[in-house]
């Protein structure tokens, strides 16, 4: 399932919002359009994001006939600063949007149309390294998976968060696929629900056995089932290896420590920010009370009932058992294995 | 308000499905309307099904005309039977039942004209009892609220889940009316949401600062607020002081004590089975999966998912910093604190 796709001058996404009773496509050359599903969840998933910013440079970009460079770079900047106003946690966003800039910045000795074509190419670059990434992820995750493996997950980390098949999901696919006996509790996830709408409609796809728990099961579902291990995404990982993650990822990591359950954290090298020394330091977006109060088309709360409703929550290093990278499992200290990951391969993508 | 009343011959009730959108009472006479309302939890809360299940009794045999006591004892019998059938967890349900049926039991000489009044003033005491327990449940518990005090809290407690004011939220209320400064997190409680459509309407209706937050947030709540304690109820409470409470009350006891954050559980006497040596012996209502996939009146999960919905959780009691009662606070060893509690006060009644 391709859930962000370059088609002819357009980008072409999956309106998540939708799923599961619908699976309506979206298509447009339209930055605005693009930006507004980035800020309504129509894409979501940190990895998809940093695809979609890529992709929404060129669209914004791609019919500007400009003499000089320094006007194309100017719109270059000014789309990528609307682009970075969406939402503000993510880090792959901020990472593929720098990478856009870079197009400009390094290649000053070249025409506007060639600079149009690197654009181009960068976007289609971030988009093919994403899917390798999720490839490389689930190859070194299937290695912590034991055969057989009961497997609890949060929010949703497959093909629709991703440009590929997926971080934390393609642990899980991969796994699967390599003959392991695999089933998978998923926790809904609120306030959106990713992991009921979206994470057990792409893993039944899949035919991978899949149970759908309220968040609040997931620890007498340690209690009482046997969880071989939690393994979920992330938004951003700080230099020292705290994870921001959808709402509720702190809560199960908690939960896990408490049963002895290894606790695996999926993600790209792309969402380290080196520059946020901990997680305390990583912004975290807080959303409309409208999808606590009204989350699926009828009223739940009184009236003006006062909500608190980040999207994130920061589940510090301790409680992580290991990092899965496209270049390889970092375990602790995170301080350490982080920095020579990102050594390990091409430092200049991160 | 009253959420349960015995008004000539009848009980009425508000209907607690409805709210906080409407506020819908329902009378009947009719111990079927009646059964069907504690299944649908349109009557909901352990103290308030213990009231329900001996009004219950009342309604079924009060215009029974029989000459032997045996024919009254059987139809007693039938209907607690009944009644019984509804929800599995919650001990005061049973035990309510157990007084009603013990009415027969130790008055075999009297007419049958004197058992039905004798029924309907069990039936009274209990509803009476019930309101005197809340009160000093609050009183008691409000003593452990510091001032000023956030206080986190999961599912409902209050004057919608028993015959008075309340358990861990009548402690909420009997601190805030003594003047302390509180203010509450209501997890909102799936898949039901009782905390968000029933407690934040009960509080707001007192004037008590409420933040509503998905169950999710717990444990990003208690790292970046200040958190000075959670307070729950329980549904049944085991010998050992294990408490089986609405589900996801784990998650948060074990979220209180990643956090230091003192965890206390409020319940009268009848929630004690002494009978359950621990939790794991405590039979666990699942509920329906069509609460978890079509919870907000549309549906949330592809068709056929497979769904894990206990109502209920075991929170173990090393994770309870005590469980405060009618006659007292119980502090650890519970196995000893929950034996001598119950002598403290009139252990028939337990």
């Amino acid at each position: 399932m391709k859930s962000i796709e370059w088609i002819g001058g357009k980008v072409r996404f999956i309106d998540q919002t939708k799923l599961p009773t619908e699976e309506i496509f979206i298509e447009t050359d339209d930055l605005a359009v693009l930006s507004d599903a980035i800020r309504t969840l129509k894409i979501r998933g940190a990895p998809a994001l940093g695809v979609a910013a890529a992709y929404g440079i060129v669209l914004a970009t791609q019919h500007l006939r400009t003499e000089t460079l320094q006007e194309l770079s100017d719109a270059v900047d000014r789309s990528a600063s609307q682009i970075a106003h969406t939402r503000p946690t993510a880090r792959n966003l901020f990472w593929a949007l720098e990478r856009m800039r870079s197009v400009c910045r390094l290649n000053t000795q070249e025409s506007a149309t060639q600079i149009h074509q690197r654009l181009l190419d960068e976007a289609l670059a971030i988009h093919t390294e994403d899917r390798e990434m999720c490839a490389a992820i689930g190859m070194y995750g299937a290695e912590v998976v034991p055969d057989p493996a009961v497997i609890l997950t949060h929010c949703n980390t497959g093909a629709l968060a991703t440009g590929g098949e997926g971080t934390a999901q393609s642990i899980i696919t991969t796994a699967f696929d390599q003959g392991k006996k695999i089933s998978v509790y998923v926790d809904e996830t609120r306030p959106l629900l990713q992991g009921a709408r979206l994470t057990t409609w792409e893993l039944q796809k899949k035919g991978i056995p899949v149970t759908l728990i309220t968040d609040n099961t997931a620890a007498f579902v340690m209690a009482r089932k046997k969880v071989d291990l939690v393994v979920v995404g992330a938004d951003r990982i700080a230099a020292n290896g705290d994870v921001v993650n959808k709402v509720g990822t702190y809560n199960v990591a908690i939960i896990a420590k408490e049963h002895g359950v290894p606790f695996y954290v999926a993600a790209p090298t792309s969402t380290i920010d080196l520059g946020s020394e901990h997680g305390g330091l990583i912004p975290i977006e807080e959303r409309d009370p409208i999808e606590v109060t009204e989350g699926f088309g009828r009223r739940t709360a009184p009236e003006g009932t006062n909500v608190y409703s980040p999207a994130f929550d920061v589940t510090p290093h301790p409680l992580i058992t290991a990092i899965v990278t496209e270049r390889g499992i970092l375990r602790p200290p995170f301080f350490d294995s982080i920095r020579s990951g990102l050594r390990r391969g091409n430092e200049g993508a991160v």
